[in-house]
């Protein structure tokens, strides 16, 4: 059986995590979010942020967050600003198209969205014969696993506050960005530089579930009714609560990430000796080296990981990902196999 | 603390569920529902449904597997025909509307739709100046706990061939209804009688999770698509594969749906006898008996339940719901505190 | 050739309108609503309802109208309420749930919404499981050709803002409404009492247009962006201002609904003299009398109408429409030949 | 008063076809299209271009023709292909997306779609993590004035034939693409290329309304229904009807083109000669010639027109845009005033 680096959900969730599952089973609970757990998973992700008037709600996933937050924020003329390989614009089938909204698009080679991309969109978009760009989207970390500092952030806010838009974080991968060596920035941040954020439990260590933070008062009214409309308030909300209860208690979130983040360094620093070069800066817990075709054949026979980008007629962008289970131990191999197929 | 009799979702997961999540946590599996587990629950829900070319599809909750469903069944202008007290027109905060389509509603006293009920919608729409009716939504059992038989089924069946429409059944209690005293209609006869439906899981010993069936070709392709969109393709798809193989292992989703239609029956069969009256016949896991507010009041103390419509001054109906987890000895207790209100 | 009573479109645009789109044709304007036309049209409206902080824009059409009213103002999970025969719930092909919104309807004899049953619908809709309704929309005169007096507005202002609804008045039809000898409502008085209506053309003389007044300020913002978005900004804007130039010129509107009116009267008032009943009172340029269905028959020789409703096996209630155009010679005769039919 | 080339609809109509309005405005006619002006215009159009099967439809703009006509073709989760400067892609409000769907955008330097460029957006959508390309929409002339040969559309058609995409011809200046010096494309050759598209009357001399042509029969179906559902079903459709009967009497359509390009062509064959270059090459009846500000600024004192793009600190390229309406003796004053501020 190969070991699968191509992602941070092939397993479920942490031993704890089941086991906060197991011992609550049977107690009965309200349904729709309204339960114990959820409560206290609020309490413990406004602690953690140090905030006390955000709203939090618990989602199914990282499309279903996206389509619901920015379909919540937006009047029907108005658009999101994101990069092009941003999520909503490549990976979710039209979901945020299929609430009614343009997502006008700026490149980036490193992923990120920057003040100066985000002004050239506007001034883009002069007049009522286009759409009105109103929220920028960035991920963190990104698609291509590079991280905003907090001088980013700060920037990014200066510049929305400027021209009048809000700024919405998706954090499929937040526990990664916040605990990589790469940034400064930290949860007590987020509360005022994002208007909306979502942290993300299915890709570190959680069944599924998704925590949508919404700092900013005027865009909290009616978001209940809004996850309703959109197929995402689970009769059993709890399932959700209890998962980021647990991720909340202890720093468990945190913890995952730090080691998801350990694995991956551990490798693209020894590729980074070896003297491979990368598609971007290796940042998080998902890295892109340059590999030659024949040592990614060998690597397949015991590995799965995706290829990324045709870099040349021998070389290519592959894409690998650690996460909260990715044991040390196979790192150990892979990196002693890279060893190997580079001499 | 008091019994909760309010719905069918306030505990977790059956035992068996539990276990199969936890001891098949760590093996890596493909996301997006082509893990193994997803595989081997298709396999199961073809082989009880006796259907060989159906396509089964995992999604997280009933309000999504509604409009995803309907959503892709239906084209602009094309719209959808329920009763008035139907799940998708009441209680899902205009799901379907948000998805484009108008929900064309027929009264219906106890909750079923009729040939004549879908007959009289169709010959209210001539022409384009209004919506095209072009799919029949049931929902079995009904939001008011009454079952369709298999003749019931079949005739809806030939109106909808005669006037060229889909049929969509909603199965969030369908284990209940399959397993109801009142009906002969079995799981295989689905595969003739109706388009597309769905299983539900959430309400019948899952955390969460529907199976949707289509049954109909012309239906089938690119629905993957259509989930991804509606943000309904969890990356995590092993966790609602896993409990659907548990489901249809040994009948356990039968056997689950058994034992609430078994409580549900012994406390209203009790009430019957000591002289109350229903809202529609009791068939399934819920029930609407009508009861005297003092007795109302005094059951509040210690148990759970939502009062459902006011009959008269002194009367209200209200909804008893009971599920596989509600043990014999609360039903018990229950029964005879209503039999001393009683004397 | 019959003579049609059909509707209040058969024929073209009042002689004027045609002359002033004549006179001015070769004139150059900028496009998009941006002409001097439109601009002198707005002031002569704004001049006519006695307002100087309206917004009010053009538009070719009445379920174009409606569907970009309703929108603009409606959250996506808020919905409006209307009466079950209100035109956007039956003749605008799922118009407005095209845009994603669910019309909650009001059943209501004489087509007219009231404060109760306004309070009705929003009672029914207590939480997030459910719709918000947020707007309350009525058409004057309405589908029945029913008309709304000052005093049934300023209950419905009452009531909306008790409990925080908008209100809007589709006008397709708003100069027979407020020309008719059954309502004291003047067009002065809309600007305190609406928060958005339309003041219909099409139906009153012009080839076509709707121009749509926003009193709300809170209302007002970007509208232009969501013209443009539903198709509805014409390229050249000028020719909705050059028929609304002329129709707010010495009262034309108000002239051609008069004329419209009378007509309707005349034949009405004789109708019941004769002792034909009606669906409603006429009241407005579009009536319902009950005719034996032998006399519909030979009517029908000479004259196009269509049946409205079986009564009985003997009656039908059929739908006479007059409008600016229709001769007062063809009524006499038709009055005549009533007269003749009846002895 | 200044002259103005800012665009082609700031006149009103061709004399031709306000006689027409004016001498059939009396004459009752059905409503919705059904009347016998649209009839008579289908007949005409069909004639035009050699087809006995394509079904004919009236609106009144581009935005709404393109909206109705691509929501008609995809369902939920496909997505039309378009070149980047496209007007659906910029100029229509998101019009598109508001109606569910991505525009998936190529770049084009000169505004044209080309197989490779389709090629290129299948191929980057593989799988259901992303939209599903299924329609190419072009537009004929583009938006910066090139023209389709036939050859270029046999081209399309083949690519669109292998990769199972629809194509779609926005027409809104057809009659000039059609009738310019640049091309061997006839109206006869499009009932076989495209499988809708529609010919631009309000760019070309009618007042309002473009004339949707659907040639692919399984596109047919219900198209009435979608056009009431957006607001394009206009009560007095006879106001379309009767513009292009007379648009396709005698060539008049054509006619009109022909003034168009020959004025457009006149200026821009003398801009050539004096030296001047230009953003693509002058096809059609609008052009981008690239001047130097000096002299933009004087010929603004006389003219209007549009700057469209800043070449560099000295030159802008500028839009000139001819029309029907465009007299000659204004082109000769604009020629020679170039001439002079040349030398």
């Amino acid at each position: 059986m190969k070991y699968s680096f191509k992602n941070d959900y092939s397993e479920g969730a942490h031993p704890r995590i089941l086991e906060a599952i197991v011992s609550t089973n049977l107690i009965q609970q309200d349904g729709y979010g309204e339960d114990l757990y959820c409560q206290e998973a609020r309490e413990l992700i406004l602690k953690s942020m140090a905030s006390t008037s955000a709203d939090i709600h618990f989602v199914s996933g990282g499309t279903q967050a996206n389509l619901i937050v920015i379909s919540t924020i937006l009047r029907p003329h108005e658009s999101v600003i994101a990069v092009e390989t941003g999520h909503i614009n490549v990976h979710e089938t039209g979901a945020i198209e299929a609430t009614g909204h343009k997502v006008c698009v700026a490149p980036s080679a490193d992923g990120k969205l920057t003040p100066d991309l985000i002004r050239s969109v506007v001034n883009g978009h002069p007049d009522e014969h286009m759409v009105k760009p109103k929220l920028a989207y960035i991920s963190n970390a990104t698609e291509i696993g590079t991280i905003y500092t907090k001088e980013d952030l700060l920037a990014l806010r200066e510049t929305c506050n400027e021209l009048g838009l809000y700024l919405f974080m998706d954090g499929a991968r937040l526990g990664s960005a916040l605990c990589s060596r790469a940034t400064n920035l930290q949860m007590s941040d987020l509360k005022d530089l994002v208007d909306v954020f979502y942290i993300g439990g299915t890709k570190n260590g959680a069944l599924l579930g998704e925590a949508i933070v919404i700092n900013n008062p005027a865009l909290q009214a009616d978001f209940r009714y809004m996850m309703k409309q959109r197929g995402a308030l689970l009769a059993k909300g709890r399932l959700l609560g209890i998962q980021f209860r647990e991720l909340f208690k202890d720093d468990l979130l945190f913890d995952l990430a730090k080691h998801a983040n350990k694995m991956a360094f551990k490798i693209s620093d020894r590729m980074a000796e070896l003297g491979y070069n990368f598609l971007g800066t290796p940042q998080a817990n998902l890295f892109f080296p340059i590999l030659p075709n024949t040592m990614i054949e060998k690597l397949h026979e015991k590995y799965g990981f995706y290829a990324n980008e045709i870099i040349d007629a021998d070389h290519t962008a592959v894409r690998i990902v650690t996460s909260w289970a990715t044991p040390e131990a196979v790192v150990n191999a892979f990196i002693q196999d890279i060893e190997t197929l580079t001499l």
